[in-house]
């Protein structure tokens, strides 16, 4: 296969790493992961194949030798000043975080947010299959997104039996949360991507949950800009 | 003012300390506030006016000690043995994050996650005041949210000259967000909430930026579901 012609290769076609032979990460490297996986998936799009550490240092902000350090752990590199294969460290970035393990979730909450996760492209760019919709309310039931059309949450728990669901998207009303995700444990669903802002009741590992507060950020801009103000605002007598 | 019978003050209505007393916070403890503030807000909604910290810690999942090393630099909090005023805590938190400041935001591009944004109650919340909402799709432009009409983009530079905009939030396509972020600064918007993925090119204290990467929380769910898995999966021959 000639990857010249075919930067963005489907997920499926990507080189992967022998299973057995998955290098052992560590945590603090696996949480700079995603960062490198779409920078790599950008250099990948613009069909460039190699890079040097110098290059990608300048591009995402960090040092050089930060990037060789937590680009070490994978192996393979090629010769020295030739730079990475963009492809091949991709794929195993790819391969670490699991973009390509065929996973499958369900959208539980078809409102707005519900709505733009579902019509955005961020599944499918990470190799997650959303096979099912579900809500209560009589206006979004029924209606179509795409191949997939939204189910009524009473057919959630036979859903679940009849397909592998790895993990639920809840974008549902805070109010109904617990509720939802205890009946999800229950159906063997493993992980929560949780928007509601709820805290769940799951501290052991029965569920792997992973929470995202907008309004932190939120806050996190909001301080800053008032930080930033105080700089700037001429003195008052 | 009877506090206990009403819990949720306006914002405008909160007890505030005086500007020349605001305390000096280290970026640790700013990072951890949003979190307190959502569970301060969440206990005064229940109309709970003091807790301890042993409560708050296991509220929180946060140990005890962490709880008063991070809230003691606020001062005043009571006797030993009585708890932290809630309301007193929630007032401090809001003014160091900037909640009450009267900040002011514009969205750009009201498209599923615009839309998702401005219907929900997360700026108000937050004291952030939407005053405009723009995008360039016939479809969308002219349309009604709440008390707002989405403008085109057309007459962005107008506005943002006729009002003071603090910062905008950017859900536009990736493809025109650096010459509309550059559009901004130009106007004198200090701040930006970028949702859109694409990298922005200020490096300096230009513009502040807080960007939502969505698809790193996810991929951050994909490693930890599949790492779940090689642990429960049986082992193949």
């Amino acid at each position: 296969m000639n990857n010249d012609s075919n930067p963005m290769m489907p997920i499926s076609d990507l080189p992967t790493a022998n299973e057995s032979e998955r290098p052992a990460v560590s945590q603090a490297v696996i949480k700079r992961l995603p960062r490198y996986f779409r920078y790599l998936r950008e250099l990948l799009r613009q069909g460039k194949m190699r890079i040097s550490s110098g290059e990608l240092s300048a591009l995402m902000n960090v040092t050089a030798s930060q990037i060789r350090q937590d680009l070490n752990c994978f192996g393979g590199f090629g010769q020295q000043g030739y730079g990475y294969n963009v492809n091949y460290l991709y794929a195993k970035i790819c391969e670490i975080l699991g973009v390509g393990a065929g996973l499958t979730a369900i959208v539980i909450g078809v409102g707005d947010l519900g709505r733009a996760l579902v019509r955005s492209s961020m599944f499918e760019k990470r190799g997650v299959d959303i096979i099912g919709l579900f809500d209560i309310a009589p206006n979004i039931v029924n209606t179509q997104f795409g191949s997939l059309t939204v189910a009524h949450m009473d057919t959630l728990a036979d859903f679940c039996k009849q397909n592998q669901v790895d993990f639920a998207v809840l974008t549902l009303p805070k109010n109904a949360v617990v509720e939802v995700s205890e009946q999800l444990m229950d159906l063997g669903v493993r992980g929560l991507w949780n928007f509601t802002g709820a805290e769940l009741p799951f501290r052991d590992d029965s569920m792997i949950v992973e929470n995202v507060h907008l309004g932190d950020s939120l806050m996190t801009l909001n301080y800053k800009l008032c930080a930033d103000r105080e700089v700037h605002m001429p003195e008052q007598d």
